[in-house]
């Protein structure tokens, strides 16, 4: 029985939902799953000491463009959302609630409809009112979404999971540990699936 | 007649080194020639307000592991130098003279044999007797060559190659553009393979 794949991302990484659509397909190819890790970001670049590559003027402008290009070159649908990046805390804590009560396929459906709602439609994560209207239309009960963002129980849970990244060594998002060796970036795709095929 | 493909590199830089072994086969395949300018990272890195990622604790041990699975990837060999990163303006120096003397061909000959004796041998490029050394074997006039870096003519061609690659957006190594389309990172290769075939 091979190891899962340890997938750590942010809802407001660009990079990371382009991510999230190839892998379980190349996780599969190679008889793996995939175990999602939702962090905030934010709290891994302050322990690096890292920040967001947007925050840097001249960085900003390249960035934004290769999100789309990227994009483009592995065929997903994206559209820049008109406030980036946004926090996530909210839909990261539905999104433990969902994995630790329900299971991998169900946190792996909220991340799928959370990444899309927002690099596709411009859904506002970080609005109550638009994260329950997501959680309905996921087929969640939207008042138990609420409730559980607000719990301190996965407030706390999503406390440790950055934690726990930090302390794996994560410093960015998408962030992959394939039997301990870590990828980080979308654009080791390639890198990950010959690792996958024969470690090199 | 396809315009080149402008290559920005440091001589300092891993991942550039890469990209030198790869990007000339890669240009011939789609009828294009390489551009090469040599550049200080650190100069490009002040003018964005950014930082080596080696300078950041976590994410330099992921770096230095990073750069040799990424040349393992590559086919290209790789020896991670002693001392790292170091000083370059004299190797640059050196870039500009014989490209702007001899020619394209010279300098990215030299280009090749900087990167190979530093990246396969930890020859330190900083280190006048060894730069000599390294320009001798490479079949120059190693005097003629020690005084081309200390020549406030190359000196400032190098410093004019900082502030037009800065001008043209440049903020890491390496960095191509290609008609216009900037491209940034040895891991950009398949996007710009794609993008010579046909621009998407």
């Amino acid at each position: 029985m091979k190891a899962p794949i340890d997938f750590y991302f942010d809802f407001s990484s660009p990079y990371s939902y382009i991510a999230n659509e190839w892998i379980d397909a190349l996780a599969a190819r190679h008889g793996r799953t995939v175990r999602r890790q939702a962090i905030l970001l934010g709290v891994t670049f302050t322990a690096a000491e890292l920040k967001s590559p947007v925050s840097y003027p001249i960085k900003r402008d390249y960035s934004l463009r290769d999100f789309q290009r990227s994009a483009r070159f592995e065929r997903v649908p994206y559209v820049p959302p008109e406030t980036f990046p946004i926090p996530t805390q909210n839909a990261a804590r539905v999104f433990w609630w969902l994995k630790e009560t329900l299971g991998e396929t169900a946190a792996a459906g909220w991340t799928r409809a959370g990444f899309r709602a927002f690099f596709t439609r411009g859904v506002l994560l970080n609005d109550a009112t638009a994260l329950k209207a997501l959680a309905a239309d996921a087929g969640l009960d939207a008042d138990a979404a609420e409730r559980a963002w607000s719990d301190p129980v996965w407030k706390d849970r999503l406390k440790r999971a950055n934690d726990e990244a930090i302390a794996a060594g994560v410093f960015g998002a998408p962030f992959f540990v394939i039997d301990g060796e870590p990828f980080w970036g979308n654009d080791r795709k390639a890198q990950i699936e010959q690792w996958l095929t024969s470690p090199f």
